[in-house]
């Protein structure tokens, strides 16, 4: 017997059918003699649609009301789905993210976890009962009802798991696992068996959509195994862990490519320390997302600087740019979004230094021009143009047999 | 400065639009110097969606989790007001039944109030802010949430101003007050200025709609004054106040009716002391609605009763009659849905014994024939030939001269 948190959202609880499907694959893992836990987003796009409603009926949304508006959300899947288990003779309750204990700040929107004190969820598991907690939710310390974020479930069923020491925590989507490249792009995209928090939040922060990131920190943060699976074929997906030492070790375990970002470069920007610190916290004062960040060789005293930042905060962050082209004795600023991010991602890369000589010299030999680098300890990302990040995944999968399995460290 | 409890719900606020003139009225009455209490219910007709909802969901729906699903309509409407209040530079602060301090039983779907601890809304109003109550809601003494059923809203909105010492509860509505009789079916039916709670809870319960009778108890007993007018109009609408001796005292205030019952007779019962009580000890026992009742005289050792039920109890009581009807040594069960009863209402006629005959020569001059009456020291009732129902209030109506204001008692 195990205990068990399965988090359920968005399509797979899209209409009252999946309502259903949803329900009786729960009561087949509890008539196997499971103890569960489910934790429940909105049903199908209904988070969507209460934000358009606000927006129609107001041009102002404080975050305490936007908070109370968007739980309601979840507030109708987690009764709906207690009601569906019902019908199949399982005893379930509902409850929202203050009955279950989720104690938040009071930053409204995305408000941060302070602790989980689940209580009345450990008294209805003692009662033989499965508890449906709403996602995202919690309370504030000023007593308010809170929203973690979209994305927020994922968090709330992992803190769950954590709190109630789960052996494991499912997070059940639209897809089966996580694959080594988005299926879409590449023909023989391998659903992995495995893959380590590290790389997982390597894939998620690059372009990977789910799990939500900030699950995966904290599943990482607090050992929370995870199992990625699928709510419409109920296959076996991705199972999520820590970095073993003594595990074998893929050396490259997926490609993945972003293509929401755009590239900021300012010319002939004056070689002098400090520079770069002035026009970095003018971003971030202006709350501008910079990711990568490449300096050029400094030539005749002036460099460029080029830096990417989502596509949607290119006009906000041009405007701070050009307030600073004088100071910065800058030529000019030039924004590309015509652009993409392919990163190479693998755990094992740590120990073999060839890996980006072989992405570079892949990419090179199919005429594909890297226009800027990053990396970090398991991931090498370069910027392409946006036309070619299909076939830069294509080939880089290709390069690294990716479809024939885990390619292993010695 | 007055402190103000102003309920809005349903098509008053069915739309973005409806909303917004909502919250324009709201922050007209702040700015005009006045504390103000909104409670607020679902949206147009979204409490019917959640319960059509459920039933595509599940065939079992425990009431716990119905309260859960439908306390989420007020959600929604409570936040979109507050951003709605915002926008017109208002501060105003959703609530939850629970947050609001709404104690009740543990009688889900139905649930009664045992304390109202307002202690939120009242720091809300001292920090100058607009506090929005969700209408119907509580927390019970087993810390779940509950609903106060349908109507509910009303019953929140006056409990609340009880608990605030509030001067007055306003009651916003799709029509623009209490009228002597249904607009629908008299011309010249005239709005009433003032009317006392008790005749009004005849009105309520005898074929009136709105507001919800057990609101209108609640302000009874606790000495509410009510303000029921129109959210569309905004014009001023009817008082509702305790009788006052030194007031003077229309005769005869309105005539209602009700099409929605039917009268059962059980024909030749034996005439022995405990048969009444029997048959409707059995009725009560499987959850009848009974209303009026008359017994004829006896004739020969046998008699027939007969009494009202709302039509759709008619299955199920007839199911109770007919497995009686040995026991009760009666000769048969006969339902008659093609009746409809019409009530003459005034506070005033406790003290004219001829309110009745002018009602019976009334009805009795337009062929219109009597089939049951049933009295209370402030109302007549009589069932009649459903087909004849408008004609009868219309007689009545005019007899009384109600359109021409109230005809008082010296």
């Amino acid at each position: 017997m195990a205990l068990l948190v399965q988090k359920f959202g968005g399509t797979s609880v899209g209409d009252p059918d999946r309502m259903r499907n949803v329900a009786d694959y729960i009561a087949r893992t509890v008539r196997r003699g499971n103890q569960v836990v489910i934790v429940i987003s909105a049903m199908g796009k209904e988070t969507d649609e209460l934000l358009r409603l606000a927006r129609e009926v107001s041009g102002t949304r404080p975050g305490r009301e936007m908070d109370m508006l968007v739980t309601a959300g979840e507030r109708k899947a987690m009764a709906l789905l207690c009601m569906a288990l019902a019908d199949l003779g399982i005893e379930a309750e509902s409850f929202t993210g203050s009955q279950a204990g989720f104690l938040t700040d009071t930053t409204h929107m995305d408000a941060k976890i302070l602790d989980v004190r689940p209580d009345r969820i450990r008294a209805s598991l003692d009662a033989g009962r499965v508890p449906v907690v709403g996602g995202a939710q919690g309370v504030s310390t000023a007593k308010d009802v809170t929203f973690l974020g979209r994305g927020g479930s994922d968090t709330t069923a992992v803190a769950l798991a954590h709190a109630l020491g789960a052996d494991m925590c499912e997070l059940y989507t639209d897809v089966s696992g996580v694959f080594t490249t988005d299926p879409r792009l590449v023909d023989n995209a391998r659903k992995m068996e495995q893959i380590s928090f590290d790389e997982l939040l390597e894939m998620t922060a690059n372009g990977c959509p789910k799990p939500a990131m900030r699950s995966v920190e904290y599943a990482r943060n607090h050992g929370v195994d995870l199992h990625v699976r699928s709510a419409f074929t109920w296959e076996h997906g991705t199972l999520v862990t820590k970095e073993d030492p003594n595990m074998e070790q893929a050396i490259v375990s997926s490609v993945v490519s972003d293509t929401d970002e755009a590239k900021i470069t300012i010319e002939g920007v004056a070689d002098r320390p400090g520079i770069a610190a002035h026009l970095f916290r003018g971003l971030a004062d202006a709350g501008a997302n910079v990711d990568m960040i490449v300096q050029n060789t400094s030539l005749e005293g002036h460099t460029d600087i080029s830096f990417t930042v989502p596509k949607a905060d290119v006009p906000n962050v041009r405007v701070v740019c050009e307030s600073l082209v004088e100071e910065l004795g800058a030529r000019g600023v030039h924004a590309d979004t015509a652009v993409a991010r392919v990163s190479v991602i693998g755990a094992g890369m740590k120990s073999h230094p060839g890996v980006a000589a072989t992405v570079f010299e892949t990419l090179a030999d199919n005429d594909i021009n890297i226009e800027m680098i990053s990396t970090s300890a398991i991931r090498i990302s370069c910027v392409v143009r946006e036309p070619q990040t299909e076939r830069a995944v294509q080939v880089l999968h290709a390069a690294f047999e990716l479809d024939k399995g885990p390619k292993l460290v010695d």
